[in-house]
């Protein structure tokens, strides 16, 4: 696919110089009407070394209004990268709403330098762009526009351009002792390279190759498609128009009518589990903790099903100093202004930590869903963004696991009614809490159908009884701790 | 100090059961009426190991509504902490307002620790006392609520203690090699502390000490101290009224005045002048990068006087990969919850990056003083704030530069004219801008004001004569080089 990047295109002077103020004049419209605009825009630069990728960017960053764009490179990984997921060093800086980010090397970096080098098979490679495509997709249903130039040489072509850079005092400093390297591999790189852009090109978040020898040519081409894409885009308005939430189907059964609500545990076994499996806890989270193996617990189910009063099980076979509860409210507008998931990738903990999510991003195909927050497309491919999300935490070895607290209506009002009398549970209580009980069954519905879509291996759902607190809370933990062994 | 907290206090069983439940009651409820405040509450927890630290942060998780509490602990620098100035850390995870962040070791630990193992003299003590009580007194002009607890235990009840959680199973693994190895520094340690806390006992942020041998004890008495400072602070409300602007004194002759403005520089001086310069910055550049050695750049000066054209002069000589210009524009509401110095904090970049602040920090001296979006009290102590901060900067070994970019009125006007010629120049040009015109004698004043403020040596200020640009960009080029030559 470079063959056509290899033509020698030059643009002479007189034309760029009568080109560049128009192209530059239309960018900066087109970056304020960015401005209030409900997207992103993320520009992905790859490619052959000394084809002009910093060059490019500079000239980005001339001809733009830089307060508007961030350009991150991505060089070693820190500590506090190396101890989250892959993709956590991305999400950190994701560009909010109405912003550009250059990303100057991305995640396609390490897929390619690895599978060149030999350090990965051509399956690992081909699993790393699916999840790649999983991520731009995600990011593009959200709303934000994806460009993506590949510079390219061609080896003669290279080989030039790397020599002058480096005749030049000025510009010796660019070329490297790994320009080099990788130009000894050029042709395993361009392979590699070949591979990774046509399994990644795709609808939403298509490449451009850009002939990068004559850098009128490059800087003209980059211009003006960064300009096409913008406007296209901004004309185009949301890709969705907001819909009314679809009616929910009422189906008489769910899982969670399976559950045996009846089940028990005495006062005195409580307390001797309790003690069992705090105990219990206690040893494997500290050897967890010396393994650097963090561990993820996501709390959803009705509203005084008893998530608090679990959570509050748990960590006292914890340390303090090592623990997060995480309780998910309205997010702040930073939050808003990026994709759903951003807010829980950002508490992603460090290695060997415990996070408990006090509801989490299940939110988007219950709440949202439920009461038309999240349009049905939205919450529809949710699942699919949750699952890959998921996978991810598990990947990096993270001890994943999910509660469903489930009670029977009459419970909860019961539960309701007791929280009024106690008077430092009173600020639990709402009138949102009881209206929320009329759409129980659509709750319901949401919640089954949640279950039989996010109910994976590495991130199962704990469905507990939670009519009685003691039987549940046992449960939870003991489900706690053998998923903590399971990891070890 | 301690021998205070040495008296074997003990609170009954069925009195702690009697005053439990109303504390947690009016504990939630002043909790509730923080959500609203304006303000944000820290709890640092220092003291002697055993004394119950752990046991109380578990249990005000149990008494509070956990949402609304962040417990932060701080083992060993990440790299990424390594790389910033030492308070990053803690600026990283302050709490927004409305919050309440629990921080469990804090600044306190590294100088006490440093002092007992002898790898600070005294007299560096006190220097990094002085710097915390500094950082304390400006988080608390910004209205947060800082409470101290200090838990202390005789030597003999540390060892007891220590011993008796030994003996347990189910706590022994709180008690590690380092409490007993700080154990056998008991009596040194205690030294160190007493001075910390006689230095550190401020009308804003004193310490309260609690005795922690008996649980009950040390329970109520930490919930009852948060709940005392907690209520009075949310009942005297702001601290100062917000005022009018203080008419600022006209002072017919500035600084600035001082300043050449005829100066110039023919285009073929310049053009020589600007590829030395250039060149020169970018070998200076490469080897602060490879040591390591970061640069702050910030620019400040009038509407129109060519800042973004000299940042543009600067940036060809770096790589995109390893430089950010942040143009400082309004703060979003994760900021606004924060002193107005947590979003520079949050921009520091990692060992070895070059930032570039268009305006920075000093709009809260210039047009948060002018505009009056800041009161007397707030922009006066900024002065302090401001100098403290950049020394913490210039002791990491940052190159810290700051600019004033000066034009006369008639030079502004024309540019203004010039600008609304120019097609891509347009969007810089608002009524806004004209509209500032009118206080320029005001500006100016405020801008004589902040340089003899923060014209310190570690962060000088450059005044640039800027109604030529050839003149302004090479002197701003010259100077960068210059600091960064001597930073090396």
């Amino acid at each position: 696919m470079f063959e056509t990047a290899e033509l020698n295109r030059k643009i002479p002077k007189q034309e760029y110089d009568a080109a560049e103020p128009t192209l530059r004049t239309a960018l900066l419209a087109a970056q304020e009407r960015l401005k209030g605009a409900k997207f992103s825009a993320i520009i992905v630069i790859g490619g052959v070394d000394g084809a002009g990728k910093g060059e490019t960017v500079n000239l980005l960053h001339e001809w733009m209004d830089a307060r508007q764009v961030d350009t991150h490179a991505f060089g070693p990984l820190s500590d506090e990268e190396r101890e989250r997921p892959p993709f956590w060093r991305f999400w950190r800086v994701l560009p909010a709403k109405g912003r550009i980010g250059i990303f100057f090397g991305s995640w396609y970096t390490e897929p390619i330098v690895r599978r060149v080098f030999r350090e990965s098979t051509k399956s690992e490679l081909d699993r790393a762009l699916q999840r790649i495509n999983g991520f731009e997709k995600m990011l593009a249903d959200d709303g934000t526009l994806i460009i993506k130039w590949w510079f390219h040489l061609s080896k003669q072509a290279q080989q030039k351009r790397l020599k002058s850079l480096e005749r030049d005092p000025a510009t010796r400093w660019r070329v490297t002792k790994t320009d080099w390297k990788h130009f000894k591999l050029y042709q395993k790189f361009r392979r590699v390279s070949e591979r990774t852009l046509q399994a990644t090109s795709t609808g939403e978040a298509p490449w451009l190759v850009i002939e990068g020898s004559d850098h009128r040519y490059r800087s003209l081409t980059a211009g003006k498609d960064l300009l096409d894409r913008l406007t296209s885009r901004l004309e185009a308005g949301p890709a969705t128009p907001p819909e009314k939430p679809a009616p929910i189907k009422h189906d008489p059964y769910t899982i969670l009518d399976t559950l045996n609500l009846s089940r028990k545990l005495s006062d005195k076994k409580y307390e001797q589990e309790l003690e069992r499996q705090q105990g219990r806890l206690n040893q494997l989270w500290r050897t967890a903790k010396a393994e650097g193996i963090s561990t993820v617990a996501v709390f959803e189910g009705w509203d005084a099903a008893g998530k608090g009063g679990a959570i509050r099980r748990i960590t006292p076979a914890l340390d303090a100093r090592d623990y997060r509860v995480i309780s998910v409210a309205a997010p702040t507008d930073e939050e808003k202004a990026h994709h759903y998931l951003w807010r829980f990738w950002r508490h992603l903990s460090r290695a060997g930590r415990v996070t408990i999510f006090d509801r989490s991003w299940y939110g988007r195909v219950l709440v949202e869903r439920v009461e038309g927050f999240a349009r049905e497309d939205e919450w529809r491919r949710a699942y699919t963004e949750i699952n890959e999300f998921e996978e991810q935490l598990a990947e990096h070895g993270i001890a994943l696991i999910k509660y469903w607290l489930h009670i029977d209506a009459a419970e909860q009002l019961k539960r309701f009614t007791e929280r009024e009398k106690i008077s430092f549970k009173q600020y639990k209580i709402t009138h949102e809490d009881y209206r929320n009980r009329e759409k129980m069954h659509d709750y319901e519905l949401a919640a089954n159908e949640m279950i039989e879509r996010s109910n994976t291996e590495h991130a199962p759902w704990v469905l507990v009884e939670s009519n009685d607190k003691r039987h549940a809370r046992i449960k939870i933990l003991k489900a706690l701790c053998d998923r903590l062994e399971s990891a070890l």
